[in-house]
Parts: C-alpha cells; sequence; structure tokens
C-alpha cells in the first residue's frame, strides 16, 4: 500500500517537530510538501522533503496531497482549518485551535460540512502512561471517580513575545488539562473556580498574563478536579496525574529520563523530569500523528476531536472569567452549544 | 530531678493514647491521675496509674499536680480549658480547641491570666519529616513559596455518631491542613474557597457533614495552597505534602510501614501507607507530649500555641461560609482578633 | 504482675543502649543492676538505675535478678554466659558469642544443663521489615527459594583498636548476615566461598582483617546466595535484601529517615539510608529485648538461639578458610555437631 | 549524501528486528537485500526492501553494499564474518561471535586484514541508563570502584531446541555480563568463579546446560564483580546494575514502561519491569545500528568491538571451567592473547 502524502503548514518549533515525526518515524507516511511563511530549505533538503514552499495554498492546492498538519501562530488556525476542510484535505491541528468557541464552531462547521476528518494536538491523549490511567479508571479500578488532580509545570518562562501572542496561559497551556480532565474522567466540565498570580516573572503581568495558576472544575458526576500550574519550575516539566476514586488512588507520576540513582554522602540524587514536553511526549507525538495517518487511511475514530477542542476552550474561556471576576463560573455561562457526542 | 507529675483528663480513644505514650515513653512525666466519665480501672492499673476518678476536679484539685492533658470531647475543651487555667495547670489540650473563634478567646483569655503554659494537639508540628520540610522551605531551598499542596484522607469514614459530634469535617478534620499550612509556610491565611461532596456515606450529607472537600488558600505572601480531604481512601491514611517555590518543589510521601516490594508476574506490590493516625503520627505523638513536658520544665516556647488553634479555626469557618455560599471569603470577614505573633 | 529484674553486664555502647531500652522501652522490665569494668554512675543515675557496680559476680549472686544481659567484649561472652547460666539467670547476649565454635558449644552446654534460656543479639530477626520478608518466604509468595542477596554494608569503617579486637569482618559484621540468610531461609549453609580485600582503609590490613568481602553461599535446598560487605560506603547504613524465587522477586530496601523529597534544578535529592545500625535497626533492638523480657515471663521459643549463633559462627569460620586458600570450603569440614532443630 | 546501502544476513527474530530498525528508524541507511535460509518475501515487501535472497553470498558480492549485519546462528558467525571481510563490507555482528577464543581470533585476523569495521551486538553499550553509569563511574563520583553488581535474568526460560543450540547460559546470556562488567568498569576481568544450578526447569540440565548462576568476578585493579543469572524470573526481564566505590552507590534500576502506580486496599501496585529484552533495550538497538552506520560513515571509533566479544568469551570459559572444577579460575589459565587496547 502507497504511503499516504501529507503536507505540513506552519514549521515552527513544532510543525518541523511533526514533520521530522512523520518522515523520520512513519513510514507509511510521505511528507511531500512544507509550507511556511519563511521558508528553510536547508531544513527540508536533510529531511527528504521534496517541496519547500512560502504559500500553502501550493498544498491545499495538491491533488496529491490528502492531509494537513496544521501549526501556525494560533490565531490563523481556524482560517486555515476551513480552507483546507474546503480543499478536501484531512487535517491535524496544533492546539489552541482558537482563542474562543464562535471560531471553533465556524471551523467545525467547515469541517463537518467537506466530511473531512480533523483531529487536534492534544498529545498527551497518546501517552502511554495517560493512556493506562484512563483505561484504569473507565475499568473501574479506583471505584468511581471522585476527583482528579492535575499538575502541569512548564521548566521555564516562555519570552514575553510568545506569552503576547499565546491567548494567554489558560488557553496556551492549561488548555491541555481542561481536555486532560474530561480524557480521562470521561466527564464533561461543569463549572470553573480560578485563581491566578504572576509569581515568576513580573513582564507576564505587563503582558497582560499570569504564570501560575490553581483552577478547581467540577465534573458533570460530581467528581472534583484541581489543576496545578506554572509557567516555571526550575527542575524540568512536572506532569502529574492522580485519580481519586471510592475503592483507591491511581497517580501517574513524571519519567525520569534514565533510572541512575547515585547514593552519596550527602544523599541520593536522581535525575529530575524531562526537559520539556518534547522530551516528555516524544512517543506521545510520534503516536497521534501515527493515528492521525492510520486514522485517515482506515477511517478509524478521531480520538482527539474538533469537539474536545470547543470544550477545552471554553473551560479556559469560564475560568478567564473566574479569575477577572473572583467567582466559580458554571460552563453553563459559557456561549457554547454542548460538545457533540461526550466527553471521550 | 523529679518527674513532672500529670493528670490525663478525657480517657477515650486519643486520651488513653496519651496517657499511654506519657508512661510508656516519657520518663520525665509520671501520670498520677486519669480522669473520664466512665473509668476504666483495669487500663489504668495496667499502666501503673495510681488513681482513676469520674471527677476531673479532683486531678485540678490536686496540688501535687503541674500539668494536664485535656482529650475530652471538643465542646468541653473550653471549659475545661478555663477551670485548669484559674488552677494553674499547664495544658496540653487535644484539637479542636472549640467550633468557632469566640470560645477560642475566652480559654486564652483564660490561660493568658493565668500565666500558665497551653499547647494544642498539632501533632504533624512534631513530625520529622514535616519538620524537615517546613526547615527547607524556610531556609529557602525551594526558592520563595509560590504554592502548597496538601493531601489528607482518612482510611475509613467515622460513624455517623462520631460525624455528628465532631463539629464538622472543616472543623474536625481540615482543620489540621489549615495550621499544617500556615505552619509549612510560615504565613497567615487571608482568601478561602471550599468545594464540599458527599461522595462517600450519604449519612454523612444526613447528619448535616460532608466526607470530601477540595479547598483552595491564599496565604499573604501570594502563595496557593491546595487541600483534598476524603474521609475514606480505602487504601490507608493518606498524608502526603509539597511545597512549590521559584527554585524548586519539596515533596513529602506517605510512610511505608515496611519497605518489603515484591516483583511478581502481576506487577510490583507494596505496602500502602499506614492505616491511619495512630500509626503514621506515632512517633509525633511522642514528641509533641515530650516537647509540652520539656516545656513545662524549661519554659522554652510553645510550638503549637492556643493562637495557632484560633488561626485554623477561623479558616475552617471561612470554609464553611465560602461552601454554603459558593464564593472565596476572605479571612477579614470572619469576627477575629489578629493572631499574636505571627504563623508560626 | 511484677516487672522482670534484670541485670545489664557491659555498659559499653551496646550495653548502654540495651539498658536505656529496658529503662525507657519495655515498662515490664527493671533494671535493677549494671556491671561494668568503669563504671559510669551518672549515667546510672540519670536512667534511675539503683546500682552500678564494677564486678558482675554483684549481678549473679543477687537472688532478685532473674535475667541478664551480657555485652562484654566479645572474648569474654562465654565465661560470662557460663557463669550466669550457672547462676541460674536466663541470658541475652550480644554477638559474636565467640570466634569459634568450641567455646559456643561449652556455652551451650551449660546453658542447657542449667536450664535457662539463652537468646542472641541477632537483632534483624525482629525488624519488621525482615520479619515480613520472612514471612512472604515462607508462605512462597515468590515460590520456591532460588536465591538470596544480601547487602551489608557500614557508613564507616572502626577505628583500629576495634577491628584489632573484632575477630575479623567475618566474625563480627557478616555473622549478621550468616545468620539473616538461615533465617529468611529456613535452610542451613551447605558451602562457602568468600572474597575478600582491603580496598578501605591499608591499616585494616595492617591489623590482618579485610575490608570488603563478596560471598557466596549454598544453601542446602540448593538455593545461591550472595553477600556484600563492605566497612564503608561513605553514603550511609546500607542494608538491603533480596529473594529470588520461582515466581518472583521480593526486596527489602534501605529505609529513609523521612520521606522528604527535593526536586530541584540539578535533580532530584533524598535522605540517604540511616546513620548507622542504631537508627536503622531502633524498633529491632526494642523488639529483641521485648521478645527477650516476654519469653522470660512467659516461656515463649527463642527466636535467635545459641544455636544459630553456633550455626552464624560455623559459616564464618568456613569463609576464612574459604579467603585464605582461595576455594570453597563445604561447612560439614569445619569441626561442628548439626545445630539443634533446624535454622529458623 | 546518499544513505549508506546495507545487507542483513539472517532473517530471524532478531535478524528481523535489526532490518527493521534500520528501515523505520535509521533514515540514513538503506536496506537492499535480505539474505536467509527460509527467505520471508512477506516481510521483506511490507517493509519495503527490495531483494530477498536465500544465499547471502548475493550481498556480499553486490558491489553497491557497503555493509552487512549478521545475525545468524552463533555457529555461523565467525564464517559470515570471515566470508564479509574479505569481500571487503563492514560488519556489524550479533553476540556470541563464537564459543571458544580461537574463532574469535580468526574473525578477528580476517577483518583486521581486510581492514573493514567489525562491531559485536553488545546493545548494552548503547543503553541510556548504562552510558550515564558509565560516565558517572569514569567521573569518579563513587570515588574509587571497588565493586559492580548485576543482575542479569530473563522473563521466561527459552525452548529447549534453543537451549541446545545457545552455547550454554555463560555463552549465549552471561556474556553480556561480562561485556558489562569491562564496559563499565574500564577494567579486565583477571578471575572467575562460578557457581550453577538448573532450578527452572530440569529438561535445561538434560540438555547440559544451567538455567541458574552466581559469579564473581575479580577486575584488573582489585575491585569484586558479582553477576545474578536466572534463565527465568515470572516477573519480566530483571536489569540492574550497581557500582560501588569509595564514595557512594551508583544503580540503575529496571524501567517500567509507564508510571501508573495504584494504591489500593491490597497495596500499592505498579508495572513490573519491561517483558524482555526487545522492550527493555528498545532504543539501545536502535542507538547500536546508528553507532554503526554513522560509524562506516565517519570512521569514528567503535564502541563495541572484535576484542570486547574476545574478552567476553574467554570469561565465559574461565566460567564455564570454574563451575566444572568448583574453584576459582584466572583468566590468565585460558588460551588468550591480551585484547588490544583495554577494556573500554
Amino acid at each position: 500500500m502507497n504511503p499516504t502524502v501529507l503536507g505540513v503548514i506552519g514549521t515552527g518549533r513544532i510543525g518541523k517537530m511533526h514533520a521530522d515525526n512523520l518522515v523520520r518515524r512513519l513510514p507509511e507516511a510521505f511528507v511531500k510538501t512544507v509550507a511556511s511563511r519563511h521558508v528553510d530549505y536547508a531544513w527540508a533538503d536533510r529531511l527528504g522533503i521534496p517541496l519547500a514552499v512560502n504559500d500553502f495554498e501550493v498544498v491545499l492546492n495538491d491533488p496529491e496531497i490528502e492531509a494537513v498538519v496544521i501549526a501556525l501562530s494560533s490565531e490563523l488556525h481556524v482560517d486555515a482549518i476551513c480552507r483546507a476542510a474546503r480543499a478536501g484535505k484531512h487535517i491535524f491541528c496544533e492546539k489552541p485551535v482558537a482563542f474562543a468557541p464562535g471560531p471553533i464552531r465556524e471551523a467545525l462547521a467547515a469541517v463537518h460540512e467537506s466530511g473531512v476528518r480533523l483531529q487536534v494536538g492534544f498529545n498527551r491523549r497518546f501517552d502511554p502512561s495517560l493512556v493506562k490511567l484512563r483505561q484504569a479508571i473507565q475499568a473501574g479500578e479506583a471505584g468511581e471517580l471522585q476527583g482528579l488532580r492535575i499538575i502541569n509545570r512548564d521548566p521555564k518562562a516562555p519570552d514575553i513575545e510568545f506569552v503576547r501572542r499565546s491567548g494567554g496561559l489558560f488557553f496556551d497551556f492549561t488548555i491541555h488539562d481542561f481536555d486532560t480532565a474530561r480524557f480521562l474522567s470521561g466527564e464533561e466540565i461543569v463549572e470553573v473556580y480560578a485563581v491566578g498570580a504572576t509569581l515568576v516573572d513580573e513582564a507576564i503581568a505587563g503582558a497582560g498574563d499570569i504564570d501560575t495558576a490553581v483552577i478547581g472544575l467540577r465534573l458533570a458526576n460530581g467528581a472534583l478536579c484541581s489543576i496545578d500550574n506554572s509557567r516555571q519550575t526550575g527542575y524540568g516539566y512536572d506532569q502529574r496525574f492522580e485519580a481519586f476514586g471510592a475503592k483507591g488512588n491511581l497517580t501517574v507520576d513524571n519519567l525520569q529520563s534514565t533510572t541512575l540513582s547515585s547514593s552519596l554522602e550527602s544523599g541520593v540524587f536522581m535525575d529530575g523530569p524531562a526537559d520539556g514536553f518534547v522530551d516528555r511526549y516524544r512517543e506521545a507525538f510520534v503516536a497521534e500523528l501515527g493515528a492521525f495517518v492510520r486514522g485517515v487511511r482506515t477511517g478509524s475514530p478521531v480520538v482527539a476531536r474538533g469537539e474536545d477542542a470547543l470544550a477545552a476552550v471554553c473551560a479556559a474561556q469560564a475560568a478567564t472569567v473566574s479569575m477577572r471576576e473572583n467567582r466559580p463560573v458554571e460552563l453553563s455561562e459559557i456561549d457554547r452549544q454542548s460538545a457533540v457526542g461526550g466527553a471521550s
């Protein structure tokens, strides 16, 4: 069977990572074209990608290309999705799809109309530990779910230019946690209470954002979920997850890059967590594209759907209101149609 | 030097534990008399306690007795403190001292007037791991404190009679967490947001209480603290603590009773956490009484003061209002004079 | 019931520890007299021990004293046991009882003749983790036992005077491991192969001893056991144990004094293992004396018997021959009657 | 730069794994031809390998092929190496190269004469944890090396046909541990003492082999190394390594496939170690071929040399003699020229 022919739209850090994974790790995929404002011919050449262009219409107009990976600046995602959908291309789009429910609904409508697939870049849904945690929760290993705890902290604050364009902590960063709460629990978020602060870098406050947040979610089944965010740990990428139920507690701890441990006079020393998301979710990033390509070829159900992106953005919006008004906010306050097909 | 002569007032489960620790583990203490409504002569005899009476005035009127340990039903604590203070006895009183700030202030006034010592049963302040965590925080090992995470879950829901008399989850159980947040951080609590639910046992709702809570605290220095409570884990007594700062994260994990680990076909198995507070804080319970007796003998500063009890009860009251009204509540709303001398 | 009246013979470091445990931790015991060449009256007084003498015949001649704890220099143990046995005192004797099988047999004969109890200071037999490991092995949790691994390493080499009088590494230090192999497995040692070296301190070689050893044992059921010894780790007291069987592997890891763990830029840091045997086996030392006193009062079976000391010393002797001749040595080569009653 | 063109000789389980890694994970390699007695055309086709033949001379005679991966039955390795060397192909050969020093020397001579590269399949030399452990040892992190401990146990005994052709436990299985001891320490093995038994499966004894061994090595610098082997754990692939030195102890523990941990009423449960070598050393297998291909392209030094294979086989032979005669055997007894260039 011939490989699936893809184009990659946007070749910033994430776009290049996706292209690399498609080329090196997924033999059933063939990247024919990469498109970006500033074309990096040398990089494309090294990867053996035949065509590098600065206009992504070239990708959309190429009848040989079946599917696209979109990794542009977030504010350009909806437009690109709509155009790709109208061009009949299957779509993998990085998160966040947009910074408000309205545009996402617009994108979903275009996708729906054209009948293409849309998968969103919620990479954690493909992490082996989280997949196993979800399975254990769904299998009732810990009894009925009563609570979730998510710790999501970046190793180092991004530069202030990134912060300005990021859409804010809730939309750029916590968005993964809103999705993870839904993915793990299989439940919709019904209420959000968010407290935020700027404890890492004053410049982030100057850019109108926060760098630290504690967020409480109430899920549809009554379970309570806490999310702990920071833009900067100083000790690596902290990714820990817990599910507490009537019969037990399930935890997913940080992965260490090696198992070397040193017992010395001053104590026992081990490697810290991964340096960042590229390391921690290396295999998840391969797996999400593998699932996308396989889905394009076989029509299997999408695991990280546009509706999941919509639900997460609604929660981010609720968190924004909650923090501003210092009160819990029900999701029903947010302008939002029910996500189609549940939280899975 | 002669041992310090004590009386123990109240010989329920906790009172007996304290008496046992005084007799068996603290040679510098001598328990002369135990007083309780229902006298357990056989138990007192086995421990070699000379006198067991059903009227605690016998203890207060005994000039040989220098200090008392009060472990009555919580609603009787304030009266007992006031009478013991007027009798000139140094006082160790179990938590909660009372269910509202007013009575505690009354007790503190009596204590203050008589010049006796008052130590409160915040046993965690004497746990080696938590003492070391506090030292690491205060030494700035993790940089400036930005957040605390406290998980406090009991192995098994108490019987419903206990729940009815307990004063409610926040006053009976979370009270330790409010105190721990102040103890670890050295900061006052300025705002509380509490979400509660009855997920373990409907009968607890029938008794007007909750069995599950997630509580957010804002501390005076801006740090955010989350508290996770459940009356029942099914897997033992879950006591975990984290301090997140500008330069790192400090954790105190559950203690396992042995280090035996079994690698079998079905996976790796280890002991769970301790069965309950008696096991987990066994040495802390000895250490708190040791500190009390030593304090009586040497006049060293009190580590768990009446003012700490007052501050914790104010936080419990704020949590009660917060949950009822589903909004964050500032501690300044609660009728409360400033705690004397800070949060340490 | 009145407390059991004891005398402590020998008040070096270990003798004092035992006396302290009897006084402070075992209310059913009463230490009436301590005897030692250099009497420490101040210490005895602080502990409330009525009598401190420099002639242990005072202890043996006191009809009120039922039992003695012997913690002299090892070369004096056998004589003290024989005299205490003839005086009709029950005996707890520190390890090593002697440096050769012959004298131990002499002591056992005296004990047997007089009908007193003899318990040996194999403290590990009372450690909760090792007791649980033994139970798991005996219960077949790991299937039929195929191997044991014992790591026993001291934090810091003893001073050279101690080394000179110690009887050598195998008799003073590995003796615990020989006993542990028998205790855990319930099997006799049938062959020993020992390799030793002086890698820590040349002065130890000068004193005719080694500081490092790897020893292989073959047990009666065919299981293979490895022992890893060092006089000095630099990182604390390393005490680890593994049992490998047909269905799994059971491990007992080092105990850390607190569960504090620090995630910092340079990695994750935890406390190392205990500082030494006093810390690591604190509760085991209390428990062994508790079992001794209880045994005196109730006649319950002895857990660490004179025959166990004999078997361990035979293994130490075999190891000595093995190392000298660089060949495996069968225990049957060593002058030894079969231990009475098996390896338990 | 064009990819390096390779042929794979032998397509059993390991040969197929190597071919797969070359095709899917190493874009700088191109597998033109696979050769094996029983050609699996379907498999080769799925991987996109152009040519599948049953005569490996086709590979050796193809001038376009620069390098070969040899993964035949072990007894055919030496002949294949010699022929490939004479054909001027660079060679990656699976372990064991042979079952005796003589044939390996023959192969080394052919390699040396033709000037091709020879890399041996000591995959552990490319495992990130072991590479880091070696670096820490060489950097003196634990002080001067005094001891190594290697636990190497397979999850499940191989079928008896494999055992018969394997060359025996020491040559097929412990060979990795002999090499690891040299790799980690940078020291030559000078003495071996091996004890073996058949504790897993009597049929293995029937085939003239053992399934359990404890082996002691003395290294040139005086350090003592213990190796613990079993053909069957029942709980997965047990791969643990420790280095003990004058200042500390370094350990590499088993890798768990996920970090999920479940706290339930019956205890805490985690995943066991990997299912087998394919899982545990997945990345090491990719890395060793990556290093081979890179070496062919750049001429960088070989990490796992033919001389390393020779040294490991000599140790295996010494172990065989040691076990048969139940005595320690010096490596100088074994017919062997000094390995060229040390133990690294």
